[in-house]
């Protein structure tokens, strides 16, 4: 397995066919999570398109999250989690941190998709909403609720490609303390975590 | 009043502090709204961070919508409606016609966003997720469904500009049946009709 660093992002190849899965390795990490098509990177993973499709706020096993051209992308193949994953808030960014009162270049969601896309010869212009890997935003109603994750070290989940893509990591740097209006997104210790990865 | 035509988009200019009121005038008819900011059209009304901000599934009488960047875009001054406005599905495009089986130029959402702007000299390169007011798209537990309208003749809402902005109004032209697979999504009859708005 490769680890992602806490708080760093990677962009992965997956040919049509191939598998990636994603490991949890502590239980309580969020990742963010996009998909662009490697043929062409304006077309990317859109969770406003896939709630139509799947019918399902938050994606399930067995659903295929498509594009903002309803194509096919990633197929949620298997996964071991006892909750719900997030497509309804944005990622992190620095206008985020800012808003929390922190330093001017705290680690950011946005920043690493763009940079893991760079790495890998892609120019993004966009940042799309992310599906956000156990990351716990109940709905009950009209509210929606930001908390404390549920995931358990060892978690994982395996998404099928649909289609040759790029895959997008990111290891979500969020350690704003409640105190400080964020809600413990990434667990009780505000400390972002490895996650480890392999193509299959 | 202004009337937007059924299956056309308008973008209308707002100073900051400045309303705009758009009334249902027959009563099913749903809107697709966005809004970019003036001075950046890259800088656009984001559903996903507005969620955040608001903690509202769906947009309150008094939420303010933020843009990607999260500063204050439209605050929903006003309005009379016993029903929801939905925030999480895509607008309909050509490629979901072309799914239904419509031929090659049905009218649609995306294309209105895209060809309103260029009307007023902006070149946008992407659609964001639109807030629809007025379609109906309950959410109960994980399961989204996609519904008639429950809007009355003459419901309205009451925007208030919070910078100065770019509105763009889309009269949504689905009129794909039921039996072909897709919602009633303006009413029963499967006619879009006119809206009407002006600028206060």
């Amino acid at each position: 397995m490769i680890e992602l660093p806490p708080r760093k992002g990677v962009a992965v190849r997956l040919k049509r066919g191939q598998r990636l899965r994603l490991v949890n390795t502590f239980g309580d990490q969020v990742v963010d999570t996009w998909a662009v098509m490697a043929a062409d990177p304006t077309e990317y993973m859109s969770m406003e398109h896939s709630r139509r499709t799947t019918g399902h706020l938050h994606p399930e096993p067995g659903d295929i999250l498509c594009s903002n051209r309803r194509s096919p992308m990633l197929r949620i193949k298997e996964e071991r989690f006892d909750g719900t994953h997030d497509t309804i808030v944005a990622c992190c960014d620095h206008w985020l941190y800012s808003h929390y009162g922190c330093e001017a270049g705290h680690a950011n969601c946005h920043d690493n998709y763009l940079s893991a896309l760079r790495d890998v010869g892609v120019e993004a212009k966009h940042v799309p909403n992310p599906l956000n890997l156990w990351m716990n935003v109940p709905v009950v109603g009209n509210e929606v609720e930001i908390t404390s994750p549920l995931g358990k070290p060892g978690d994982f989940i395996v998404f099928l490609a649909e289609a040759d893509v790029f895959v997008v990591l990111s290891a979500c740097p969020m350690d704003v303390a409640p105190a400080q209006g964020a809600a413990a997104i990434n667990g009780p210790n505000l400390e972002p975590m490895p996650v480890h990865y392999c193509v299959e």
